[in-house]
């Protein structure tokens, strides 16, 4: 589908073998973690260079063939699918670290560096990229950018938006740019890299980044608590976030807690059951531990929590923490339907109680397994195919579930999407965390950054 | 000036007292802590909501007036100057708390609010808003958004964009915009939010926003060092940064000292003098108190420190940090050029020699004090006037010198301004921090918001 003196001269540009169209390829790289879509790319491309990648986008715009930029695919809303025959640039050949201070602490890398390579790298040196989730072993650096992703350590360090010192990227119209420079300090005008930061590849393609590294956080200890009911959990987490540092707190279901040691054969963390769990992180150093200690005392007396275990070793807190972290992937085997949804943390326990309410009454017969960064607001709703439901009519169903839930959200003044990005999936839910004159005003800045619209069209908006 | 329907209109608006035209006041709303332009404005209004704030802008639109919005007018750049027969939009009146959940730890206030309100409100509460700096007594929370405001906490707490969870804006179009709702976490597309942030009152006017409040330091000490030269604080920081967690990390120059005991009756920190002094500040609990000593211990023995001396009680700590926080009020007495600017932390001592030596060779009757924010890259040069020289004078000669040290930024590729935005006078230097490309997308954007130009018009650019 793509003109053949435009494939002439990608082939020219990059190099005909970097030009992949086989069958595999284009199943590879024209999806992400979605399963809705079927990929249907033209071509994939995979520039060695930012130079390459301006080249091809000042191509697609002569050409007029749409672009989907694509990093490690791992996204959940669909914003790396290409199906209507788009070039699919791939960013997985710029991944070496090219620039590395350890004074100003900072380093900056490829877009396609895979997450966990970022990871150790600061490890190596001493310090710490402190963006962490399931998927941190595939994502790449670029994408997490593109969507601002978010994870398990955003109660201490925040999201992806608050590493980045510095973009170097390719607009739609094919200009480079060089945004914030690495600085720490720069308050000369709109801060543009904020702006490509969750642009979720409309804007432009995110070839380089400079990010910050953190002093490594020492001797880290897990708390998991069970905890009688989920207002008790706000209880909790506000008597912890006064007296000390948290770096995490992470909560579950006792249904979700089922499926993953079921599926995993992880022990449990105590044999007791409670209805919710609360998993908590911080560095014992100082009197830390003790505070934590004392706290949960004073939380079993008050009877917020039920039960509770502290990490006593590394490999303790691993599993520990498996506990949370393999829940996503454990659920993948129910083909659920997810829903990533944020509201103030305070308003965190009515808005449980009513999308569990909703479901009940209108789908008794779903069930509902809840997990997510409470420290952050940030749910995330699953439920489970019933095992006698056609996957077909559960999707229908499920989407009915999204209007409602995403009608709930606008009601609480929440987000349709805390840390997954709009792309395709949310697209239709976009008016009820954005006005008309937002979105209004988003379409007026994607036509200032890629004028012909030729940058992964369709994705946050038609 | 106005057109006599467009007072009408506006006075029916707000009330007729709301609308201020005697000369003090036009001369007082009408600029900001820069003494260069001569304030000109033709009217002061105050409105007493947001919607008067829509309706006014509105009726600016209708009528083809220019708007300069006005918070405390501390800026350090021209950014709230009216000086061409503008409307000022003053936004004193809007200065309360809206509303204050502490399980969200989240306070929206009317953007009026002096900044030492909203600290103090958040203390009363058991909170702490960690955006601080020497005026913090007058400036407003409006105008530090809009400005990006840094200060003295910038390497622990980050700038005034990291503490906005939400705002409230009227566009230059006229329209009122609620962005990011308070949320921690929403990725549902381009955040306007940060783009408001530090935009210097050219898109809109931040009527209300929503404030992230943190967990109180405790128990804080402060650690004044002598340093041998400017390298060795380089050094000095690695060591510290590496150890714990600075809440602080400033210098400043023994000229800049030796000014302010003189002018304020403060005692030096020591007897001993040295070239630079570091003033480091941090929670002393858990063994944090003596890592500190221990890495002084080591300084003292690599001779990177001369001498130092902690505080040992709340009263010591604040005379401490008078001596670097009073140097900015003191040097005002020497009708002082000022500069801030930004580089790479790594990348401060070569700059500093290099400034150093461009304005010895130049300027040597120019004295030279540096202090500034180690930790963020950031450093305040200042330059005081000789007294055998003529005010004119100096300022053409530090005209020169601006230009200079701008190219000098630009090779070193800083930031012309760090903190203090760019407002009226950093705009001719603003093409040393930004491309040509840049700056077109910046005007873009503020067509999209401003289609008619009446917001603050020749501020950031022309």
């Amino acid at each position: 589908m793509l003109p053949a003196p435009f494939i002439a001269a990608v082939q020219q540009l990059i190099g005909a073998k970097r030009l992949l169209a086989e069958a595999a390829d284009l199943q590879r790289y024209g999806v992400d973690r979605t399963t809705i879509w079927q990929p249907a790319p033209s071509a994939i491309a995979l520039p060695g260079s930012v130079e390459e990648v301006q080249q091809l986008v000042l191509l697609a715009n002569q050409y007029d063939v749409a672009v989907v930029p694509s990093g490690g695919r791992t996204g959940l809303s669909g914003g790396a699918v290409a199906k209507n025959g788009e070039l699919v640039i791939a960013l997985d050949r710029l991944n070496e670290v090219i620039e590395f201070n350890p004074i100003d602490r900072s380093v900056t890398v490829g877009a396609g560096m895979v997450t966990e390579a970022l990871q150790n790298f600061a490890e190596q040196h001493g310090l710490y990229y402190p963006v962490d989730f399931a998927s941190a072993g595939s994502s790449q650096i670029g994408g997490n950018i593109a969507t601002n992703a978010g994870g398990i350590k955003v109660i201490r360090y925040g999201m992806t938006r608050d590493w980045v010192l510095g973009l170097k990227v390719v607009t739609g119209a094919g200009e480079l740019l060089e945004l914030n420079r690495g600085l720490l300090k720069n308050n000369t005008g709109y801060d543009l890299r904020h702006l490509f930061i969750g642009s979720e590849g409309t804007l432009g393609l995110i070839c380089e980044a400079t990010i910050k590294l953190a002093r490594p956080p020492v001797d880290l200890a897990v708390l998991v608590l069970g905890v009688n009911d989920f207002p008790s959990i706000m209880t909790v987490l506000e008597k912890y976030t006064a007296a000390m540092d948290l770096t995490a707190f992470e909560f579950f279901s006792e249904a979700a807690l089922c499926r993953v040691t079921e599926h995993t054969g992880l022990a449990r963390p105590f044999e007791s059951q409670a209805p919710f769990y609360a998993l908590l992180e911080f560095e014992q150093g100082g009197d830390q531990l003790d505070t934590a200690m004392a706290l949960f005392e004073q939380c079993l007396e008050a009877e917020l929590v039920s039960d509770g275990v502290v990490s006593q070793s590394l490999s303790q807190a691993a599993n520990l923490w498996k506990l949370r972290e393999d829940i996503s992937e454990t659920l993948w085997h129910y083909k659920p339907y997810k829903n990533d949804i944020s509201v103030k943390v305070s308003k965190m326990p009515d808005f449980i109680l009513e999308v569990d309410a909703l479901v009940a009454e209108r789908y008794p017969s779903f069930e509902v397994v809840w997990y997510g960064h409470i420290g952050d607001g940030n749910l995330h709703l699953n439920i489970l195919k019933p095992a006698e439901l056609a996957l077909e009519q559960f999707v229908a169903q499920c989407s009915s579930v999204s209007s409602e839930v995403s009608e709930l959200v606008e009601r609480y003044q929440g987000s349709i999407s805390a840390e997954h990005g709009v792309g395709l999936l949310k697209k239709p839910y976009l008016k009820h965390s954005k006005s008309s004159e937002e979105i209004a005003l988003m379409r007026a800045i994607r036509r200032s950054f890629d004028p012909k619209g030729i940058l992964n069209p369709g994705k946050l908006f038609d």
